[in-house]
């Protein structure tokens, strides 16, 4: 794949652009590139968050596959609508859910699936950062489209949904402690219980478990999920834990931690540790990376592979983060 | 103080009493010592936490001093029944919030009060076990007055009160994941902000801010708070958030964590770790631990000091935990 095509509207930006892909051609704006679609085979839309749906509409009426970034819309409402134009023109459109190739996700993935943290109840992860001086762009300042909630939101429920499965009901709280837009979030996620449809809420008894139950009714997964900027202790970033032990990542890519030290003496190959109390064993990372989503996006588009992620994750990871706006508001449990 | 009589209902334990402290007269039941008053001066209350309630009011009528362990009963109406009758015979009596004497609850207090957090926004503790066996007690068993709600609630709660003030509003999620009680405890406290009453729940704009308020409404700490026992990766034990930089503690007393050897460099006469991001420094630890209970006892017995622990406090911590129930079972923030 290569880079032939880049719209940007600020001229400090232009120029950046023409130093990172000397052989682009340059646009000011959407409107205009989608004028000369000889030029590309695929639109990626990484425009500020407020203005994914409007920019994935106009390439859904220009007939051009694209990735949209997360999250697609700033509700869910206008969500659905995203997608129905796009299914409306027949566009295919996949999302840039990229940390579903975290090398923690895929480790966690491949753990669970070994079966070695036993019947997991809850899983933690925060992504959180030491600014106590805020940085000044969009994402912090722009409030419909900024905030934490929106910029890292949608990971985390993607990344829990994609482990432990769909989400009957949230919890959340938000709070703007240094920025205009919400820079402190928190969001409780309660999973369907495996082998069934998310139903009620848990804690209140489903009739069929009446009905049909001897047994308690089977509960699902807790997720909690962090994301902040005023963070002077961030982390640990991942704690997975499960009644044959706990799966603890302590640091995430540039972001500084105190948990950081841990992980001088891990093995190469490994991600994270495997732990029961004191004892800690390095776990075996499998292979795969972020570089593999654009693998998957050319080989979607040449026909050889499902779409790398599925536009109706997006839709419903949108209905999380609505319930959690509601939550916020409200004080209580919202179902989804 | 010497221990002079011991009321143990298990001929076992009175073996175990009497080699433990030699000189002391042994009892089968706590009527039979009330009838002998002139063997001690202080009772000490340290039954199972259902029998506080009855032991209490047992050792009012006789009206001898005591110390009743945490919690002082197992809901909010029988705590305040229990100083209700106390108050009646005019006995005095204390609480066993020995937590208060910790020492990171010492360290923290004082970091806090020289204001090196700056303004703190959030509180969180963990206090979790890597027990897959569950122990027999009645502490795991006794769905009246066992549990880690009641055994561990009160001082995670007494704890955030007195460092963050009143709670407001109480949300909570309880699991049993390996006992007959619950044995996983997450626990959401609103403190007030400082400076207001306890008011409106957070997030509900209170009419006095409306009316006179130019400034948003403060807000006030919010504490999360876990107790577990089914816990592969206990801790951190203590992260506590402000704009001036994150109060750390690894790990607690006895329980076994994978965060204990950030602590092997730990300076002597210091308690956790003040940091901001990757930087660290430890933080001196004052004065004091758990033996000045007892003295300040001893102080308040001759006259000489107010009361170690206000049995009001134990009140309003009761009113949290049956807040706590609710909120638990509703699945809502419930106002205290």
């Amino acid at each position: 794949m290569s880079v032939t095509a880049v719209v940007a509207r600020d001229s400090g930006r232009r120029v950046q652009a023409a130093g990172d892909w000397p052989g682009a051609r340059l646009f000011n704006d959407l409107t205009s590139m989608l004028l000369e679609p000889c030029l590309y085979d695929l639109v990626v839309i990484a425009s500020p968050s407020s203005l994914h749906a409007e920019h994935a509409n106009a390439v859904s009426v220009a007939g051009k596959p694209f990735v949209l970034d997360k999250p697609i819309a700033t509700t869910a409402a206008e969500a659905r609508r995203v997608v129905a134009a796009a299914s409306a023109s027949g566009t295919p459109f996949t999302v840039f859910h990229n940390r579903r190739w975290d090398p923690e996700q895929l480790t966690l993935k491949a753990l669970l699936d070994r079966g070695d943290l036993g019947k997991v109840h809850t899983f933690e992860r925060h992504w959180e950062r030491w600014r106590p001086k805020p940085q000044q762009r969009w994402k912090e300042n722009d409030v419909v489209g900024g905030g934490l909630l929106l910029d890292l939101g949608p990971h985390l429920v993607d990344s829990a949904t994609q482990l432990f499965g769909p989400v009957v009901s949230v919890y959340a709280e938000t709070r703007t402690l240094s920025t205009p837009t919400e820079d402190d979030v928190f969001l409780v996620l309660h999973h369907a219980a495996p082998g069934t449809r998310p139903g009620p809420v848990p804690g209140r008894a489903a009739a069929a478990d009446v009905l049909f139950g001897v047994e308690p009714p089977a509960k699902g997964v807790v997720s909690r999920l962090w994301a902040g900027s005023l963070v002077g202790a961030p982390g640990p970033r991942t704690r997975v834990l499960g009644d044959g032990g706990a799966y603890l990542v302590h640091s995430f890519e540039a972001d500084a931690s105190p948990f950081d030290v841990l992980d001088d003496d891990q093995p190469e190959g490994t991600h994270g540790w495997l732990t029961r109390g004191r004892e800690r064993t390095a776990v075996p990372q499998p292979r795969g990376g972020h570089g593999d989503f654009y693998t998957a996006v050319a080989e979607w588009l040449a026909g050889e592979a499902e779409v790398p992620v599925d536009p109706a994750d997006a839709v419903r990871t949108a209905e999380v983060l609505d319930a959690a706006r509601v939550s916020a508001k409200e004080g209580r449990l919202v179902d989804v």
